[in-house]
Order: structure tokens, then sequence, then C-alpha cells
């Protein structure tokens, strides 16, 4: 069902600072850097060899990610597997009973399809799945 | 020098519920159990494409991982990257003045040789780096 582990998402206070650890000090090629106002966040996609980190820094403290860090502090946010065909990945799980934050796909950054299955259904673990927009890359 | 992501590490309450949750609902192979006592808990290694998952069920509540429970909840516990030459890496790491929990490698599951960089030091995510027994699997 699931290709690989697409991301590990990091909420983040200060980004730049955020940028200067994976970059420089952990050597990850940062490859995009997106604002997706509507989740009232900015992205920054780094690659560690198949697979990415996403830092997440909120827009403001009245976002998903700002309440995240107010609550929580910096700090792993979810995790995303890559999927390819998120259609029916979703149909699965709802065929098997999981909760799901998103029942049908939404845009995430760089064209992908995505969509959260509920913490309630996943152990705590705020779970994504992501279509690449061409294919796994 | 972080080769991928080797996995995400999940603690857990109930380890049979999420073996069910990750083996029969996600489709993960289940490739390794083992009981770590020195680190009080139970790991469960579980493959997604060339990563894996590793839940944690604490031995105890006296234990790290129950520790981080009874603050925290379950959910998403540490993240760790693959390395080829863990030795360098921390000599590495080192130089570059990042704080470690250990400085030198300890074995992990399977075999593996394993050394945690420190929260204070990488924004809030408890960060371990593996150097598998028999090279990237």
């Amino acid at each position: 069902m699931f290709a690989r582990i697409d991301h590990v998402g990091v909420a983040v206070e200060d980004l730049d600072a955020a940028i200067a650890l994976y970059e420089t000090t952990y050597g990850m090629a940062l490859v995009h850097r997106e604002t997706v106002t509507e989740q009232g966040v900015e992205a920054v996609l780094l690659d560690v060899g198949e697979n990415h980190v996403e830092l997440l820094a909120p827009l403001g403290p009245d976002t998903p990610v700002g309440k995240f860090l107010a609550k929580k502090g910096p700090g792993m946010h979810h995790v995303a597997y890559q999927v390819a065909d998120i259609d029916a990945t979703l149909e699965a799980l709802k065929a098997a009973g999981t909760r799901l934050i998103d029942e049908t796909p939404r845009i995430g950054i760089r064209g992908s399809r995505v969509a959260f299955l509920h913490p309630a259904a996943t152990g705590g673990v705020l779970t994504e799945i992501v279509e690449p927009a061409h294919g796994p890359q």
C-alpha cells in the first residue's frame, strides 16, 4: 500500500536556523520552498536519499502549525508515506474503517495530491499519504 | 552525510494493536522483533520500501519510552537517518559543534550501530543515526 516514507514533517519556530541545521550540518539539499497561504505555512523540502524532510514554519500563531508549536514546541509534526494511487489508497483505508481527516485528496506542495489520516486512528501519529505529481520522485 | 531515512520510531502503548495497524491496515511486512532489556523496550521493525517503521513498547513505566508515553502519550518518538560510517559521521557532527547524547556508537537492534543526537541541537527532534550491520538494507 505504501511505497516508502515520503517525508518527515518538522514544525519549526525559526526557519532560517532549521535550514542551516539540515542543509549545512546534515548536508541535505534544499529542493523546494513554498508558502501555502490557505494552510498558514511556509514549507521547505530537503532531500535525504529517496526521502525528504519537510520543515514547516507557521505564517502566524492562529494556524495549525502555530497552534502545534504553542502547545508542543518545535519537533516532529507528521510522517508521510508515498503512494502510487491516492484515490485507491483512500478507498482501501475507508474500507478498513480508518478514520480520515481528508476524505478526498487535496493539493500539497510541488503539485502533489495528499490526504491526512486522523491521529485517533493511527496511534497518535499524524499520518499523511502523498501521491507525487509525476510519480515517485 | 545521511543516506536516507532509516526509520521513524513510534512510541506505542499497545504493541499488538500497533502491529495490527501497520501490518494489516498499512500492509507493511513485520521483519524483526527484539526485546532490548537495557533500553527497557520491546522493538518491532516493519518494512516500508527501503525505509522502516520502528514500534517501541516500554517494558515498564520507569523506562525512557515509558516516561515518554506518560508525558506525551503515544506517537512519533524519533527519526533515524542511515549512514555508511557512523564513526566518521559522529566526528563530523562533533566538529560542527552538534550536541550528542551518544559520543560513541552503541549497539542497536539487528546488530546495527547507532547514536542519538541531542534534541536541544536538533530543533526538538530526537534524531538517531544508524549504521546497519551489513551495509544499507
